[in-house]
């Protein structure tokens, strides 16, 4: 089977039109691509791009470069590349939802995104706070984001909190919650039989037998002695510096960093073009790029494609993958 | 000018006096090592390893490999290797701060050190938090931890503490302190005249204007713009998933970061063999090297002397500079 897949460019007036259009211009055999867009928007691309665009019917083939079916989700206003206009929150948030829709309904296999513009959204009357978080609602599932590239894979026990909260936020559910996402994801969609999880600690050291917080012994080490009595394959609580060392995460399928700043550094540093937003959880695969909407950048066609291109590649092998496990 | 160097192995039933005998069997040009250890330790690690090792007096100069001037410093009680004696507390501290005062004495010109086993000493009656703050206690200053390899240079705003104590230990007054001292060493140790010194955010992307934390808007801010009218050259504050980037990297001379898990991980991926810690802010350069005691390791010969070779070479480049700065 060849999975069939949304592709939902983002902010029209950032990098992502011009990235999808970059995308179409190579022949696939992983999947096939249903764009959520404003045909306008891809037409400006093609044309400040000088690439070949040809939308076609829903359920159209693509068969040659720059072939692309379009759902079509109209923006309210026109779009001009670098200046986004918070009249087109409603078409960038609606592109998503019908994406999510159609994965939901079974008609599609998996969800690629581009980058959207939080502030404009929000701007725009809409409250979001990511992308993650709209897909999670609409399907009613709680989420784990990981990012991934192809060294390592490293998954969030919790996103985007001041530094001062994270303590708090750590909880024996929360985590609990959060790992047997992670499991669960590891074992379907990532096809992997006894998934290996390395748990960062939340303290230096992993709290050094509580002389350096006491979170690991009260919290983390009771948790996972639970769930190893489940079955579930945990390494940890591991000191976050030395768990990335190369040879260390050979061993591991993924590494659970507690929060934000412990884990994407070394994501990022070892390899940030081909990273990848991979949501664990919902019904379906959803990847996204690792990077931002580069408004300065858009419509010139400098902008690196390089995420977008490993995403629909992430995208189409998870949901191939979910395909064979019951 | 050569500097001389002491050289102090730390815990005597760790690796520590191992990787000395693997030091001191290259020639060297760059500086001239003075042990402050026990010689029968000495000896029993070069028996353990089949090294030559010839102790000579202070003042001579080591000509073949084997040779090392030697500033006894006897342990209380036989040690053997894997089986750290809480008895010897006092010689391992005692050796340290010996070292410590050769230099502020004059008589030396920096001091290289092995690793320490901080519970044994402190099970030897010794309050003891690191080889750090007995060096900036004993000479009277304010120091800052640095840790390097060939690619990154990350200095510590804080180290070892619990993180939910993090955001309130980043204070104007404390950041301000520690920036003048790597601004410091920088250009005296370092000798870079005009160094550019990366701040990483505390929150996640730096904050995000506020909606992910104040204190990069409320305190970080404010506080660089103050020092860069003093002259500093600093940048930031930056995100720290970000920061790493290589390419970023290569424009700075230093990142400093928050927290130990935030600076740390992309350090030890990068290059961990060869990463050092390094005292900035003492009269004198100090390094040590970036590992622990390895007690299961101790005796075998199997420990990697790259991170003590690397410190070495540190300490010696650093005596250099030093001399050449007024």
């Amino acid at each position: 089977m060849i999975p069939q897949l949304a592709l939902v460019p983002g902010e029209p007036a950032g990098i992502g039109p011009e990235l999808c259009l970059r995308l179409i211009q190579q022949p696939r055999t992983d999947c096939r691509l249903l764009a959520f867009a404003d045909p306008d928007t891809l037409r400006a691309a093609a044309a400040a791009l000088s690439l070949p665009l040809n939308l076609l019917p829903e359920d159209a083939i693509a068969r040659q470069p720059g072939d692309l079916p379009l759902r079509e989700v109209r923006n309210a206003a026109p779009s001009r590349f670098g200046q986004a206009d918070p009249a087109n929150a409603g078409a960038v948030i609606g592109a998503l939802l019908q994406a999510g829709q159609a994965c939901l309904d079974g008609h599609l296999h998996g969800v690629v995104t581009g980058p959207v513009h939080k502030a404009v959204i929000n701007q725009g009357g809409i409250a979001y706070s990511g992308t993650t978080e709209l897909l999670a609602d609409q399907a009613g599932v709680e989420v784990v984001m990981m990012l991934a590239n192809d060294i390592v894979r490293v998954a969030l026990a919790t996103t985007h909190l001041p530094l001062r909260a994270v303590a708090d936020a750590i909880t024996a559910d929360g985590l609990a919650r959060t790992l047997r996402i992670v499991h669960g994801a590891l074992r379907g969609a990532f096809g992997i039989a006894a998934p290996r999880i390395a748990v960062l600690g939340l303290n230096p050291h992993a709290g050094e037998d509580g002389h350096l917080g006491r979170e690991e012994l009260d919290l983390v080490i009771p948790l996972l002695a639970r769930l190893r009595a489940e079955g579930m394959d945990l390494i940890g609580p591991l000191p976050a510096d030395t768990a990335f060392l190369p040879q260390k995460l050979a061993g591991f399928d993924t590494v659970l960093a507690m929060y934000h700043d412990q884990g994407l550094p070394v994501l990022k540093y070892s390899g940030f073009e081909q990273a990848v937003n991979i949501t664990l959880g919902l019904p379906y695969p959803r990847v996204a790029v690792d990077h931002g909407t580069a408004l300065d950048l858009a419509g010139r066609g400098t902008a690196d494609p390089s995420s977008l291109l490993a995403a629909t590649q992430w995208c189409a092998r998870l949901a191939r993958q979910r395909t064979l496990v019951p």
